[in-house]
């Protein structure tokens, strides 16, 4: 039989993922389940990026431009624009997914055995599209004692090495839901500049901001950053249109997005209806970004209240995105998530989490356990219910 | 300034865009351009996969399954048994465009540094995906004076290695236009079993065959090869919606399906309105691949009557696909190509043709173009004349 590449066996599986199968079953069985595990927001799409969708008029579905339409970049510079980060059409490529902008950026960049540090926890997937560009993930422990706040930066010049490539942080965090300051931002920026890498900020949360105090700060406003800045972002949470799949990768360096359009061109373009409704999206009102913020800080409230009734864990209230780290008083979270999904219910209803494992490229993060605040305030009360019930049942079993 | 990886540098421009600015510029000068370069076809999308666009009833446009639609995966397993490929959903994965599942393949069969073999000329972008994926590509050259027919096996052992993973075909060729026969196939069959590697076939031309004894056959109909076969397929010229982006990778191999798998994960989702068009488009009725393919063979035959009017030239009989290889009596076929948009025009009209060069990573064929004949019969019959007046033109310069 031939064989699957070593890469291909490396590859992890989805680990919000790859629980579904227990989930499964307990429908089956006829369980209710509160979903805390994925990041699919339940917020109506704007219908203005509905109805451009129903109203095409397109007799031929075409490629399209390899960049995106060229209308639409127009309307995404403007969008940044309004944001204080000063970019046009020329420094945008739209990419198929906040995904495909990262592929494009690792191939960009790097070669077989590069490295790439990253803070960790994170986005489970930036060490599967590592994998894929046999690139070394080189994770920096943050801790939710400090709320996963940026580790020193002695700490990232340890780590540095002649294969070192890029640092890359996501802001706000997905899974720890913090927001780097602008000072943090500074720090990693003036690092990038003395060792002359790159820094990638994946900033798909950029609207989603609770903290009283706290205040987005993308890369791309940094001064004499232009050359080191890459920036990943994606329309899927901004506008819930997770399944549309549009991202883009924004850069001021010519070099990195002549290369990143040598990869887009192979790919031939981004999905066109999809276009179509983001290119729509991108005309809400600025209301609709302060209504939805509010409506998920509100179900972070609910969560965090919630999660305060239940003995012995630590949670890291987080000030932006729509995930919380929660440390269990348990050994393995993986084990408690199949066991709420197998042998819990209460009332008939039980929850699925994410164990926080796929998150850390280390052992560390074993007993965490990510929720993913994307339900309506009842489901929210009602789950942190559940989860209390389930984990002390857990612990008394 | 932070530098671009080896493989980014390597990364080909796209042989059939990069002429684009010199066709801007010649728009510009107010000439008329006659699009014999890009494979877009001017046929409308079915128009019940329009209208399933424009009737969509989505209020959240979340995520789908990675492997795409249960829904979707059983019509296009439908399509696949009505054409003597016996496969059901498990063997399917819905892929953004042909591209990714060329991807996906790569990624899980190949590490760097693993060789695939590929008869030339290819697709251009087989290139890229190697590149991408640090795969080296082991061209075997093919003669435009044999039709580009499958070289004998011998010539393929001579370039088997430690380091093969799999041999790569496009049937029906792009740019060829050759259409393997069975015994072919069963060649190349019996030559992956040997040696144990992967046959991937590339099909997405599959409907548009024009030979009146040709018929396409799958190497997923080949008996005892389900191990071993692995099949590109894509949408965007069966239904003429290249910018959907709904491809697939088929395959019987278990471990091949659940590696690429991890892929999908990674990535997410394929886009979803899509996948929308493209379940209803899998419900057209059979006489619409009819017509299509008549429509086809008819601008083949305008295409190679007009070509047989030009002294000097080779013209290599498509027998499938919609490309057209053409040797000329010319050294370097980018300069001609360049110069008719620069130089040339017959009442202000001018042709835009793709220099072969990129469809060879060796330097072979640096004396032909492909013509992709996917404009109507008028727009064809001038556009063939304009090319002999510039080709006559040229070469008295």
């Amino acid at each position: 039989m031939p064989k699957i590449s070593i890469k291909g066996k490396k590859m992890p599986l989805s680990p919000i993922r790859k629980l579904v199968p227990f989930a499964e079953k307990a429908i089956e069985r006829g369980k209710k389940i509160f979903y805390l595990n994925i990041g699919q927001p339940d917020i109506k799409t704007p219908q203005v990026a509905l109805d451009a969708v129903s109203n095409h008029n397109l007799t031929t579905i075409e490629y399209s431009h390899s960049a995106g339409n060229e209308s639409l970049r127009i309307k995404m510079a403007e969008y940044y624009r309004k944001r204080n980060v000063n970019v046009n059409k020329k420094n945008i490529l739209i990419t198929t997914g906040g995904s495909e902008a990262l592929i494009f950026t690792m191939g960009s960049i790097t070669d077989p055995g590069d490295e790439i540090i990253i803070p960790e926890p994170f986005y489970a997937n930036y060490y599967s599209f590592s994998t894929q560009s046999t690139v070394t993930v080189v994770p920096i422990i943050t801790m939710i004692d400090d709320d996963f706040a940026l580790p020193s930066i002695a700490e990232f010049e340890k780590h540095i090495t002649k294969k070192t490539k890029a640092i890359l942080v996501c802001n706000p965090g997905n899974p720890t839901g913090y927001v780097y300051s602008k000072e943090e931002i500074r720090q990693l920026a003036n690092l990038a500049k003395k060792y002359d890498i790159f820094l990638i900020s994946d900033e798909v949360y950029r609207e989603f901001i609770y903290g009283e105090n706290t205040e987005h700060y993308s890369i791309l406003q940094e001064e004499g950053l232009e050359e080191h800045a890459i920036v990943i972002d994606s329309v899927s949470k901004r506008y819930s249109m997770c399944g549309a799949r549009i991202g883009c990768l924004v850069s001021k360096n010519k070099r990195v997005m002549k290369t990143a359009m040598k990869y887009a061109q192979a790919r031939l373009s981004p999905p066109t209806f999809a276009q179509i409704a983001t290119e729509a999206a991108l005309g809400v009102d600025e209301s609709y970004y302060a209504e939805v913020v509010a409506k998920y800080k509100l179900r972070r409230d609910t969560l965090i209240d919630g999660l305060k009734l239940i003995p012995n864990i630590k949670v890291s209230v987080p000030k932006g995105a729509f995930y919380c780290m929660v440390e269990l008083p348990i050994d393995n979270a993986e084990h408690f998530a199949k066991w709420m999904l197998e042998s819990f219910s209460d009332n008939n209803e039980t929850v699925m989490v994410a164990p926080a494992e796929g998150f850390y490229s280390s052992y560390a993060g074993l007993n965490q356990i990510r929720i993913a605040y994307v339900l309506n305030k009842k489901d929210l009360k009602r789950a942190t219910e559940v989860l209390k019930l389930g984990l002390d049942a857990y612990l008394n079993r």
